[in-house]
């Protein structure tokens, strides 16, 4: 990402960030002087084990993975791309995070302080509502993942993160989907290629 | 439950929201009147598979259960129990819940509607925030449960439990555990007498 690409998804980012939050000018200028944009190279590793950070991540381009390492295993938990937001869980619990937090693509990211939060919140009351929303819908979609993958076969996750994200398909190594949903990478292939028998046989498009 | 102790139990749940939310005599007076209590007995069906509720439920007393019905059996997702609070995604989705509520205790809870929390918040606009860091903290509760639920194997997962949840242990039939936890009820009766031979060969508490 050169300068330029920076500056153009800056001014999308500040564009869309307007449009959503129906933002008067007054506001939209003072977010425009809060925004700390950072970009990072592909493989950057943004936080460790261990580590604590009170920085939210909002994901303008590019996507973050965070997982544990458990008996030298990388175990993913979470995809962020695009308009999401990573928050690690100390800013709420105050202890170390236990996972790492690296960017698999170079990214581009909006760094939200507590400092910035904070400012901003007291000049416009109006943000806590609409962060009370955005919590209680993200919320939501949170816990229906989690009761899915509960109850899901190995095979339905796989549909399921298909149907969800199929964008990450040609985005993140398949080994980081196996490992995203529990599963080995050799189930995982094993899975793909009775899929992928049956979607031919059905003359269906091929997964 | 009889009605005295339904006068009890309000009257500790008025105070304990007291406590919590530091309310003014102004904002604990319209709580009171707009608190909605309701008993049901054990092994009422609260809400169904396809059906529509705006209303979420605040646990005074009792445990509530959260299950899938998938090829004729019951896949557990949730527990609730007193402090607890459940809200149907159908509130943020507006379509219809996937699973089944039920309560495996007698229960109290006390209903919040559409209605009522409009009400509150235009009345008293700092519950707003409130309600916006609870929905945060909540997040990351959630999200930490989500990835120790996808990373631990079958006998962490169980451990898990036992230490955030021993008061289930005691309250909740061993199924509806082990379906909690992804587990058949056989397996978990080994983890089960396994741990317990390695923690008597421990001279540790038996689980």
């Amino acid at each position: 990402m050169n300068l330029k690409d920076i500056e153009i998804l800056k001014d999308q980012y500040l564009k869309e960030m307007m449009r959503i939050m129906n933002f008067s000018e007054d506001e939209f200028n003072s977010i425009k002087a809060t925004t700390i944009l950072k970009a990072y190279k592909k493989g950057t590793v943004l936080l460790k084990e261990g580590q604590f950070s009170q920085n939210t991540y909002y994901i303008i381009k590019g996507c973050l993975i965070s997982y544990h390492i458990i008996d030298g295993e990388e175990k993913v938990t979470s995809f962020y791309t695009e308009k999401e937001t990573f928050s690690p869980s100390c800013i709420v619990t105050k202890k170390p995070i236990e996972h790492y937090v690296e960017c698999i693509e170079d990214c581009l990211v909006s760094i939200g302080t507590p400092e910035s939060e904070k400012l901003m919140l007291e000049k416009f009351p109006r943000f806590e509502k609409l962060c009370r929303i955005y919590s209680e819908e993200l919320l939501v979609k949170q816990k229906t993942a989690f009761d899915h993958f509960k109850i899901a076969s190995p095979e339905q996750r796989y549909l399921d993160f298909v149907h969800k994200r199929p964008d990450l398909l040609q985005r993140v190594p398949q080994y980081h989907i196996a490992s995203y949903l529990g599963l080995t990478p050799q189930s995982l292939s094993r899975i793909r290629k009775r899929l992928l028998k049956s979607e031919v046989n059905h003359h269906k498009i091929a997964i």
